[in-house]
């Protein structure tokens, strides 16, 4: 991305692809509302902050359409620039005439994020509000909004600034150490000190750790139905997604367009992950061997084990269920014992006792709800932590994790009492680390890669 | 569609459906501002109309989103209904968010078209017109965007309403003939009506003959690629979509994803007619059997015959040719022939000449502009009327129909002097079509028609 082009007027569809009633055009820079002035029915070049104008926008004498002008001055607006919105007719041929009438009159197309990154330089927000930003038109789930709004209005800024300021004002005392070098000062008590940077260490590793949770909320939390062939996972699946679509959605436009097999469950999304395949192989049962599957499985936050149990007997199952729990399911993972066919079956199941299973009928929709209780309970703790701050974003994560190395580097070598000058210089670093989150450092390569994975109008 | 809810607020996306870096919900009806007021930040009971508010939404203590709010006063804006435009981000999770928030505190969520339809009610714009935004916004091609802007700022309206004022003023007089019945005075000059009526029933003629025009404009000229099977019609098609592509296309989000086979040349569009299955058929040439290719070719307003002649000769395929042309393309199709494989072709066409054939490649994406060429100069004749008005709407069109069918009754009347009462009937008739265009009369089953193929939103 271009960073020496905020001379330049930019514009863009914002609003969302394809056919609307109305869709919204953006231009921003330092010409927007000469350049719509000059091509729009009515003088705008004197217009108020924050006023709404009817008129019609026109190539030479050709009629382009009816719109409606919203006029934002320097400073009021998003991008800090002189700003107007046109609102049109959605039709597509409409807002391409438009932007290529901007074009003539001297606009260029803006890149990706181009809006929020100009807000960004002009100091309307830091780096991890910019980034919430695109995470909150990104969200499809309350808590992935929840959390993108959390970020978006500076909880993690707030958190991470406050972290920031303690280490610079340690770092300084460190240095002016160095300043009277020759002297010998200790103005930094070494025993305070050692304990702020554990305390900080401690933060900042309680924060990194929010990021299993954090990404999984922003990208789903991972499901994995596995289970032997035509015990019903296929059913199961398409049975829970009708029975989402049937409690979740009273407004037309569900969010199901987006990702083939995602559930919300109580505002928290579930990704299931495919398990497809393994029934395709033939000696599943015999040798457990639904290898594909269990690396699946390993990777997800949830694991369903589907039984049908018409067919076998109940300690063959139970060695299978212990073998399969003992080899693939980690401490943190859920794992969920489903019995299917409840309609069908006939067998006691107390031998399951211990795993607690879940009787369902994937096919008659019978106990869906209660299953879907029994996922949902995973996310309780992402609930209960609803006004924590949550990590979601992986350049925040490896920042973190970069930072509390080099905090670990620095309490070490506070104990092997190496010299000041280079536990000044690591702590310089973790600063450097936790900045580069908000922007509090200037690289422009950092922006660039960020603002770059934005849509266009925005 | 309900008439009688004019008392409720309505709510609605306005913007396309899916992710975008904005979204706009409109809201309208009596209590828009009220209950917009009872979820924002700030307070906009007494904001003045066309103002612009940036705060935040809740629902209770709970952010949805950080808006941007329009204001629009009764009678100032498109419904004539006090208005609130939300401005939010654009995600789908956040549009619904903001819908549901509203219909919590009252809004119901508006039926297709229904803004349009109260702006409508409220005396805004006539029918005519109201029907030409929904045309504006599923415009795809300049052709239609014009012929839409056209009805909908007046133009179909004011020839038609012209044309109703004078067979009022016609039936005025004539009726105030009967109310002197006894007398047997004549007010209005017999050979200037005939004349008068004749002039009215040309113009009629000449609008509703525009409709074929007209409706080739709105939904793409249909044009048909036959010809024996390989000779390379796929190709060909294919060939002058990537053309049209990479000619027409400067701006990402090309009018491609509508309609598969669509192409637009000089700014009208063409619908490429499906022709397959007469590939898989055997016995094509033998007996020229394309039978439902042909029926497709009947349809189509241009009809290119592809040949591809490195294997047959001059004068079977000349006879083919004319038994063709003669047997099923009408005066008024347009009928291409197009020798392809250019580049193996190593016969003479010679024979052809009175066809002056186009000659390309497919494959090579040689002289596909020639073909193009050649196509739209079937449509010179739409560019050169392009200040004319079209009739588009098939309601329009069948309106017109009645009205002239209408005409000609009063004018066989006046001919055979038939009693004045019953022309005057007649002529109340012809009053009544055309003034079901533009909703001069009050027919409710009409207006829900109308406005329910609108899309929610508008």
């Amino acid at each position: 991305m271009n960073f020496g082009t905020k001379a330049d007027t930019i514009c863009a569809l914002s609003t969302a692809n394809g056919m609307g009633a109305i869709a919204v055009v953006r231009v921003s820079g330092p010409l927007a509302i000469a350049i719509v002035n000059a091509v729009f029915s009515k003088n705008i070049a004197d217009a108020a902050s924050h006023t709404a104008h009817f008129g019609v926008l026109k190539d030479g004498e050709q009629i382009i359409d009816e719109v409606l002008l919203n006029v934002f001055h320097q400073n009021r607006s998003f991008t800090c620039e002189e700003t107007v919105e046109i609102g049109c007719h959605g039709s597509v041929f409409i807002q391409q005439a438009i932007l290529q009438l901007l074009m003539k009159h001297g606009c260029r197309l803006a890149e990706a994020g181009e809006f929020t990154m100009r807000a960004y330089m002009n100091g309307k927000f830091d780096l991890a509000q910019a980034e919430a930003i695109a995470d909150l038109i990104a969200s499809r789930s309350a808590a992935a909004h929840r959390m993108a709004l959390t970020q978006m209005r500076g909880g993690v800024s707030k958190q991470l600034a406050e972290l920031r300021q303690q280490l610079i004002d340690f770092a300084a005392l460190i240095e002016l150490e160095l300043d009277f070098g020759e002297e010998d000062v200790e103005f930094a008590d070494r025993s305070r000190l050692k304990l702020l940077i554990a305390e900080i260490a401690q933060v900042i590793d309680k924060l990194r750790k929010t990021f299993h949770m954090g990404n999984a909320i922003k990208n789903g939390i991972p499901v994995a139905i596995v289970g032997a062939p035509n015990v019903g996972k296929s059913t199961l699946l398409n049975a829970l997604l009708n029975e989402e679509k049937a409690i979740v959605s009273e407004i037309p436009g569900t969010t199901r367009d987006f990702i083939e097999d995602e559930i919300i469950i109580k505002g928290v999304s579930y990704r299931f992950v495919d398990t497809a395949g393994l029934r395709e192989t033939t000696d599943i049962v015999e040798n457990l061997g639904i290898e594909r599957s269990f690396k699946k499985a390993g990777e997800a936050s949830v694991v369903l084990y589907l039984l049908d149990e018409r067919n076998s007997n109940a300690a063959e199952t139970l060695n299978e269920l212990n073998a399969f729990k003992n080899s693939y399911i980690k401490a943190q993972q859920e794992f969920i014992v489903v019995v299917n066919k409840l309609d069908v079956n006939n067998n006691s199941f107390d031998f399951l006792s211990d795993f607690n299973p879940v009787f369902i009928s994937a096919k008659s929709q019978v106990n869906l709800d209660l299953l879907m209780e029994r996922i949902a309970a995973v996310s309780a703790q992402f609930s209960e932590q609803q006004n924590e701050v949550l990590i979601s974003n992986v350049r925040h994560f490896e920042a973190l994790n970069h930072a509390y190395e080099d905090l670990m580097r620095v309490q070490e070598g506070m104990n092997q009492q190496i010299p000041t000058d280079l536990i000044a210089m690591d702590i310089r670093q973790v600063v450097s680390h936790i900045g580069s989150i908000t922007g509090a450092v200037d690289v422009e390569e950092v922006l660039g890669s960020i603002f770059s994975k934005f849509c266009i109008g925005k």
